[in-house]
């Protein structure tokens, strides 16, 4: 049977691209959550349109809340820093038990004048790290999709072949997550190690905006080879 | 005139390699360094052999030690991060006055095995910060050459075309330094912002080694494109 990969916080812009490019993929079906369910709903009417226009119907997507989200066999994170601990709050730590659950988050700090950003990880290390904390003990939580240019997401008639560094503690899970990776365009699954290596992968983001303010370059990415 | 670039620690793996790439490049001279002099003149004995192998003569390299190193234009401290301290002590602060010195240095820590290794900052957040608080304050340090794969230094025969991100407060310095990494083999340099992002950088290092071991990958480098 197909697996279902849910997004909580689907609405935002790369939670939406997330989605198409996944359905996109073929081989998952998608679930947008959103706080509220007929966010979710249009922005899920959205991708289906979109897989018609590209004669898509191998999957399909839906939306629904947050909340309902959590039926879904993978969970993605696609939301602010600052707005995860809350959500998990309001959906109920229960719902998370035995998930895999998917972090994309890179905290980082701004400074467009001196044209940098920089990682702005919580004291444990990195966002993965505490959300680790956030979810029982059960969650099998894996960092994916970090360093993904934001913009391409969206950019559905552009490959992305980057590599994507996967990380986390449950090597059965990082496996099903590095599928799932690899159905998503050209993009090259590659093991990172374990789940403190988020210290590192999250950081590589605000480098690689960094990189492309200062070298008049645009939606620069990161391949490992 | 030429400039020089001095390697401090230029008897060790990557130093060797490093002179060898430097001279050949064409663009600078290079003097190594070592605590015994005569280990350095040794090792730049076999910089000019392969020199003269590679009919290279654009460029000089000498050997001594690393007090007298540190007459160069450019000193590239390549050292174990335990060592710097003592080293910089042993030299004495003042040598260092208005240089500009490069750290390519990335502490880690390794677990082989269980396949990882992970970055091992400092309390300042990465080598390059602690190295920065051990020198005058007038000294321009840039951090450069961090995520070379060590092994591909003494390969002569391969190319290096990896993109290299280059960090440091000192804008004019870091130009200087992009220009040296340009000038080895096919290097891309990369403006990659302030000395505060190798907290990122010098992490990477143990990311690529992890994932080569990881994924059945042999000297993994970064491309940022």
């Amino acid at each position: 049977m197909t697996k279902t990969v849910g997004i909580i916080g689907g609405t935002g812009n790369i939670g939406e691209g997330l989605a198409r490019r996944i359905c996109l993929g073929g081989k998952f079906d998608v679930i947008i959550g959103s706080r509220e369910a007929s966010k979710a709903c249009v922005a899920a009417d959205g991708v289906v349109c979109e897989l018609k226009d590209r004669k898509c119907t191998a999957t399909t997507c839906s939306g629904t809340t947050n909340e309902d989200v959590c039926s879904s066999d993978i969970l993605i994170i696609s939301l602010p820093f600052e707005r995860v601990q809350g959500t998990i709050e309001t959906i109920g730590k229960a719902a998370f038990e035995n998930k895999i659950v998917i972090t994309l988050i890179n905290p980082m700090i701004r400074n467009p004048k001196e044209k940098y950003f920089l990682p702005d990880a919580p004291a444990e290390g990195s966002a993965a790290l505490a959300i680790r904390k956030m979810l029982p003990e059960s969650t099998r939580l894996i960092a994916a999709f970090n360093n993904v240019a934001a913009n391409k997401w969206m950019m559905l008639d552009e490959e992305l072949d980057y590599s994507v560094a996967v990380c986390g503690d449950d090597e059965e899970a990082k496996k099903t997550v590095m599928e799932l990776v690899g159905s998503v365009s050209k993009l090259k699954p590659l093991d990172a190690g374990p789940l403190a290596m988020t210290k590192v992968v999250e950081g590589i983001t605000p480098l690689v905006i960094t990189i492309a303010m200062r070298n008049g370059l645009k939606d620069v990415g990161v391949y490992f080879k």
